[in-house]
């Protein structure tokens, strides 16, 4: 009689898209939302969203921008998200609660896979193992034109490892993540991020509200 | 004319074996047989063949002995193996230089498939795409009980995580070995590791001598 009353079963949603396009600027809405719902929540971000996970990243993050290789970097992404899954993600999930996290395998499907050069292929080989069955219920992709989410993430300063790979490369990553939303309508929704913070939280939270029956 | 002439095609030769069995030992006998003979010789090791893979070494073999899943440390053993076979291995190779690994992939498939309870099958889908063709001639496997070999280490001193993981542990990866050498007798040679240092060496030089025509 003393167990928290579980509204819903957990759900995975996540939040992609380029540098700068504002995922982490509305995951804290997303999360406000949920609350205020009444629902248990954990904001988690990859890489680095446990502490070993966070030593990952910070090889991740910082050096040249050739210092590792796409599959080297696929690797290390995988290690990441191996510990994140296990010590976070799927143990939440299974208490019923909802996580909500900056970035997951669609950046690794984008950024290693096609603007990298690995391949889905190989990309989807690798991670199988690690994913498992384990997949987000609901995505939300905030789009943005790379020069102005490079221009945002610049202000903002920071971690600049990705921010130093060329704006060719960021443009096809935005087209492999509205590629991926286009083969999978059902799961990905794409949100205009070229707008006020408060627009776009609008029609994150309208997308939210249909989709979880929260 | 001023190419050096290369007296035989690049070679891969790894060394295996538990902890203190004595492969850092070891390979600078091989290595100087190898450079007797008149061949340009590359000895290097795993994790931490580059400078990038350093950083990963320095995660893997520091902290708790449960710091990292075996998905996990698996993942980043393989990211420091890409970048290893890509920046190091290959291209000496390539070269025909004589490639001498301390570790390599059937430490992988030993202590994470294995002794981590990982499974032989996940290693080899996850290893796949990173060692492509590139597999090595011939393997020394250096035996010995591991109680002999985890007080060598520990006498020496060092990087001691996994020799902190339980004897039982280790006995399983000492199995783990020799099942792979019975299972490939053609390039896994299993030396007794448990006499003076010289007598190994005359061994594995006897090994080499058969093995590899040099
Ligand atoms: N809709 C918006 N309009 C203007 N500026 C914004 C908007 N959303 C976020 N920003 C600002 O742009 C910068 C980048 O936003 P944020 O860090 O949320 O992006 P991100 O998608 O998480 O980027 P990264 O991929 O680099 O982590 C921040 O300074 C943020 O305040
Ligand atoms: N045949 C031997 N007899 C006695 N001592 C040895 C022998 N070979 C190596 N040693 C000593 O045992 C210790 C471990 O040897 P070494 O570092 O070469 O082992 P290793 O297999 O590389 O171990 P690790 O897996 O921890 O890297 C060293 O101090 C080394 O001098
Ligand atoms: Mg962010
Ligand atoms: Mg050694």
């Amino acid at each position: 009689m003393d167990a928290p009353s579980v509204k819903n079963p957990g759900r995975f949603i996540t939040l992609e898209g380029g540098e700068g396009a504002g995922k982490s600027t509305q995951i804290q809405v997303v999360k406000d939302f949920l609350l205020t719902r009444g629902n248990d929540v954990v904001v988690t971000r990859e890489p680095g969203g446990t502490s070993e996970g966070q030593e990952i990243r910070n090889l991740l993050v910082s050096g040249d921008k050739d210092k590792w290789s796409p599959l080297s970097e696929t690797l290390l992404i995988l290690a990441d998200r191996a510990a994140h899954l296990e010590r976070v993600i799927r143990p939440a999930l299974a208490e019923g609660k909802y996580v909500v996290c900056d970035r997951f395998f669609d950046s690794t499907r984008a950024y290693q896979g096609v603007a990298g050069g690995l391949g889905l292929d190989v990309i989807h080989n690798l991670q199988q193992p690690v994913l498992g069955t384990t997949l987000p219920d609901v995505t939300l992709l905030l789009d943005i034109d790379p020069e102005k989410g490079l221009r945002r993430a610049q202000e903002r300063g920071g971690e600049l490892r990705f921010e130093s790979k060329t704006l060719a490369y960021h443009r096809t990553l935005r087209n492999a993540f509205l590629d991926f939303a286009a083969q999978e309508p059902d799961r990905i929704f794409v949100i205009d991020a070229d707008r006020d913070v408060e627009v776009v939280s609008a029609d994150i939270l309208a997308v939210l509200d249909e989709r979880l029956d929260v």
